[in-house]
C-alpha cells in the first residue's frame, strides 16, 4: 500500500514517536520473526515495533492507519497457519507484544484474573495456581505462546473438553482498534447483557480486526484429585465409548482424553529423550485420559480402574498403565506434548487440524485412513489428538524412504481428499489452529457465501485501510 | 419510514406471497401481542405475521427490506424490557415465531439438539430428558418463553453458576438477515475456528440484527443425584461465604444459589397459592441452593447437610430445611420462580437488573440498601437472585399505604442512583434482561464512546435500511 521507499521515512516517524528503543530494523533480531514455526512462510518487514504501553499500542496503529501500513501482531510465534508472518514485500511493520507481559490484578474470590497479552500462557497457569486456583488452558508449546495468541487464534488444547476453548474462558477485553482507538471492555462480570457481543469477534480473528492488549480470564478451583491412565485401545471406535462410560461413571470429572496412534508412540520415544513408551506390548491405538476434582478426598483412581476394568472385559481396552505418581503421570504427558516435534523431527509433514461431531469420529477415521492408504504411499498416518472434542489432528507423515519433494508434492491432493470427507461429515477444516494464510483458500471454498459476506462486512466496519494483519482469515484483505 | 397509508397496500402484498393464513390484522388477535409483559409498553402493529416456515421468514424480510418496513420479532413475549413491543406508528409489523416450533434433531452421543426458536424452553428442557440429557438453562418464564427469545436477549436463570448463559449453551444458528438471506450455521461442532465468531453478534442482539429461527445447543449428563437445601443466613456477606464453602466441599457441584429476602417470602406466601413458608422463624435473608451429579452415588444430601453443620457453628447459617423429596424440592423453588409474580400482584415495581463481582456484593447491597431507606420511604427493596453470578434483581416495590403515583414518579431518580453505584463498583446495569426499549437510554450513558461505535457499525453493516426492530438497543436505529 505505502509506495516503495517511503518505509524508510515512516520507520524513522515511528521511532521519533515511540523512542528508538521501540522501534528495531536490525536483520539479526528480525529474522526469527519473518519465519513462522513451522518453516512454512518466509516474509520481510520494514521494521519490528516492541511498545512497552497499551498507548504505544495505540499510537503505532494510528500511525500506520494514517499512513496505510500494513500490521502484524505477534506473539509467541508458535502458530500452525503462518497468521503471525508478514508477507515479502518488506513495507509490513511487525507488533510484537513480548513487552506487555504484566499480570494486572487476580481476584480469586470472583475467579477471574487479568493479564496482559504477552503474559506466558505458563506464567498464567502458575499465577492461578499459586492462588489455589486453575487457568485450564493447556497446550504443548505453553511455555513459550503468549495470552494474546491464545486469544487471537481462540486457541483449544487438551483441556477443551472440560472447559471449553479460550472464548470461552474469556470474560473481558482490552483491544487497540485498527484506527488506534482503545476498546477496554476488562469487565470480570459473569452477566453483562448490554448490548452486542463485540469482543468475541476479536477473539479467534487473529489480529485482523486490532490488537488484544489485555484480558480477564476466567478461572476455576484448583484440581486436588487427578488420576491418569494411559490405555491401549481397541480401535478408534472404542475410545469414543470409554470416553462415554467414562463420564457416565466419574460425574462427568474427565478433564483429558487424547488419542494417540502406534506411529506417534515409536516416533517421540524414537526422537525424544527421555520418553518412555508406558505400556509392553505393541498396541495400533491408546488414549491419554485424566480426571481431576477440585474435592481432595474424590476417590478417582477407583473410579478409573473400575471403568478401565469393565471396558477390559467388554473388550474395548487391551491394556492400560495408571500413573502411580506425578511424575509417572507427567512423563505420560511428556510423550503427548512432545508428538509434534517427533513429527518435525521425523520429516516433512502435512497436517490437517480436523473436527467432526464426536459420534462420527471412528467411521471418518476409517474412511479417511483408507483413501491414504490406497492413494499415498509416500507418507504414514498420525492421527492424533481430542477424541472428546471431535478434533484430530489429522496428519500425514513423509515416509523416510521417500523423498521429501515427491511427498510434500502431494499436498494440495491429500488437503483436497482429507477436507472434501471431513466436509461430507459436516465438520471443520480448521477445528483449533485457525486462519493465518495457509487455509484462506479452504475458507473461501467452504465457508458459505453469506457467512463470508458478514465477515467481509465486519473487516472493513473495524478496518476499513485494510492495515491490519493484511492477507491473514479473509481473502484480499 | 413507510407513508402513512402505504401500510394497508403492504400487508395485502405480504398476505398475497405468504398466504392470508401468515398475515393477521384482527385487533383482538393483536392485542395481547401489542403490550409488553411488564405492562411498561403499548405499541400498534399493521399485521401480525406467523410464518411457517424459514423460508417464509426469509420472504417477510426481503419485502419488509425493500419497503422499508420495521420488523418487530416476538417469541413468548416474556421480556422484561420491552424489546418485542412495537412502536405506536402502526406501520411494523411484529413477526412471531410460534409456527417455527420443531425439534429438529437430538444427538445424545454428541451431546447436542437441534430445535427451532418457538420451541418453549421446557419443551427443549423435556426433550433432553427424555435422551437421559440435561438442558440447563431454567428460569420462572420457562414454560412459556421461547427459545428464539431466550437465544436473542441471551437469557440468564438460576444455572448460570455452573453452566453459562444461553451464548455459552449455544454451538450454532440459523438466522434470517435483515435482507432475507439465510445464515445456516447450524453445526454441532465443539471445535470450528473458521473466520469470525459471527454467530455471538446475534446472541443477545434482540433480534436487531436479523431473526434467528434455529439453533443447535448443548446438552450435558442429566443430574441422577440431588440436593437441595431452603437456609436462613446472617447477611448478604453469610451467603457469598456459605457459596465458597460449598463449591469447595461438594467439587464445585453447586448448580444454583438464589439469595432471597423476607419481605419476597411473605408477599409469595401471601399472593400465590399454595406457597410455604419453609422454615418455621423469621429470617431476614435466604439461599436456595441445589447441588446436582451425574453420578447416581454421590452423596450430595451428606455433603449439604456438613457444610450447613459447619456454617450454623460459624455463625454464617441460622436455620435451614434439606428437601427431604423431589415434591420439597420443587415447593423450594416454587416460592423462588413465583417471586416475580407476586410482586406483580403486590403492586408497582422499580426493578433494576444489576451485577457486580461476586465479592463486592455485600458492600453494594448494604450501600445501596442505605441509600434506598433513607431517600425512598415509598418503597420497599426486594433485592433477590444469582449471588454465584454476582446478579441480583435489584427490585423496588410499591408501599402499599402509598399512591403508586407517588411512587413510579421516583423511578428516574431511584434507576439513576441505583446505577451509578452499580457503576461505581465496576457492574453492570442489565446484567441478564437485555436493553430493550426500556434502557436504551442506559446503554448510551454507561457504554464506552468505542464500544457503542463499534455497536452501531455492526449494526450498520448488518441491517443498513434500519428494519430490524427499531429502535431496541441502539438509540435512533
Amino acid at each position: 500500500v505505502t509506495q516503495p521507499g517511503s518505509s524508510t521515512q515512516a520507520v524513522a516517524q515511528l521511532a521519533a514517536l515511540l523512542g528508538a528503543d521501540c522501534v528495531r530494523t536490525d536483520a539479526g533480531e528480525l529474522a526469527p520473526l519473518l519465519v513462522d514455526h513451522r518453516g512454512l512462510y518466509h516474509g520481510n518487514a520494514a521494521a519490528l515495533i516492541l511498545p512497552r504501553s497499551v498507548e504505544q499500542v495505540a499510537t503505532t496503529l494510528a500511525f500506520c492507519n494514517a499512513h496505510h501500513i500494513g500490521v502484524v501482531p505477534q506473539g509467541g510465534n508458535t502458530g500452525y497457519c503462518g497468521g503471525a508472518t508478514p508477507d515479502q514485500s518488506g513495507n509490513q511493520v511487525i507488533v510484537s507484544l513480548a513487552r506487555l507481559n504484566r499480570l494486572r490484578n487476580i481476584d480469586p474470590l470472583n475467579y477471574s484474573l487479568t493479564c496482559e497479552a504477552g503474559c506466558l500462557l505458563a506464567e498464567v497457569q502458575r499465577a492461578a495456581a499459586d492462588a489455589e486456583r486453575l487457568f485450564p488452558l493447556s497446550l504443548g508449546s505453553e511455555g513459550s505462546c503468549q495470552i494474546g495468541g491464545n486469544l487471537s487464534t481462540n486457541a483449544g488444547g487438551t483441556s477443551v473438553l472440560r472447559y471449553g476453548m479460550m472464548r470461552e474462558l474469556t470474560l473481558g477485553l482490552e483491544v487497540v482498534l485498527a484506527d488506534g482507538r482503545v476498546l477496554d471492555s476488562l469487565t470480570g462480570l459473569r452477566k453483562d447483557n448490554t448490548g452486542y457481543d463485540v469482543k468475541s469477534l476479536f477473539l479467534g480473528a487473529e489480529g485482523t480486526l486490532g490488537i488484544i492488549t489485555a484480558a480477564t480470564l476466567k478461572l476455576f478451583p484448583a484440581a486436588r484429585s487427578i488420576a491418569t491412565a494411559f490405555v491401549a485401545v481397541a480401535d478408534v471406535q472404542a475410545a469414543v465409548e470409554l470416553l462415554s462410560r467414562l463420564r457416565n461413571h466419574s460425574g462427568d470429572r474427565v478433564s483429558s482424553f487424547e488419542l494417540i496412534p502406534r506411529l506417534a508412540v515409536e516416533l517421540t520415544v524414537q526422537h525424544i529423550r527421555p520418553t518412555v513408551d508406558p505400556l509392553p506390548g505393541r498396541h495400533d491405538w491408546y488414549v491419554l485420559c485424566e480426571l481431576t476434582s477440585p474435592r481432595a478426598d474424590e476417590p478417582l483412581d477407583t473410579v478409573l480402574e473400575d471403568v478401565l476394568a469393565d471396558a477390559y472385559t467388554a473388550g474395548l481396552v487391551q491394556d492400560a498403565a495408571i500413573a502411580q505418581s506425578g511424575r509417572e503421570a507427567e512423563s505420560f504427558w511428556f510423550l503427548r506434548e512432545n508428538i509434534p516435534r517427533a513429527q518435525r523431527l521425523d520429516g516433512e509433514s502435512l497436517k490437517h487440524d480436523i473436527s467432526v461431531p464426536v459420534a462420527a469420529l471412528p467411521q471418518f477415521v476409517t474412511q479417511a485412513a483408507a483413501w491414504l492408504a490406497s492413494h499415498v504411499p509416500e507418507g504414514r498416518l498420525i492421527a492424533y489428538g481430542h477424541v472428546g472434542d471431535g478434533n484430530l489432528h489429522f496428519n500425514l507423515n513423509q515416509d523416510p524412504l521417500i523423498a521429501a519433494e515427491k511427498f510434500l508434492g502431494r499436498a494440495d491432493e491429500v488437503r483436497r481428499a482429507i477436507h472434501a470427507l471431513v466436509h461430507e461429515f459436516g465438520g471443520s477444516f480448521s477445528a483449533e489452529h485457525g486462519i493465518g494464510q495457509l487455509k484462506v483458500g479452504e475458507l473461501e471454498r467452504y465457508a458459505s457465501p453469506v457467512e463470508l459476506d458478514l465477515m467481509r462486512a465486519i473487516k472493513l466496519a473495524f478496518d476499513p485501510n485494510g492495515i491490519m494483519n493484511p492477507g491473514k482469515v479473509l481473502k484480499g484483505s
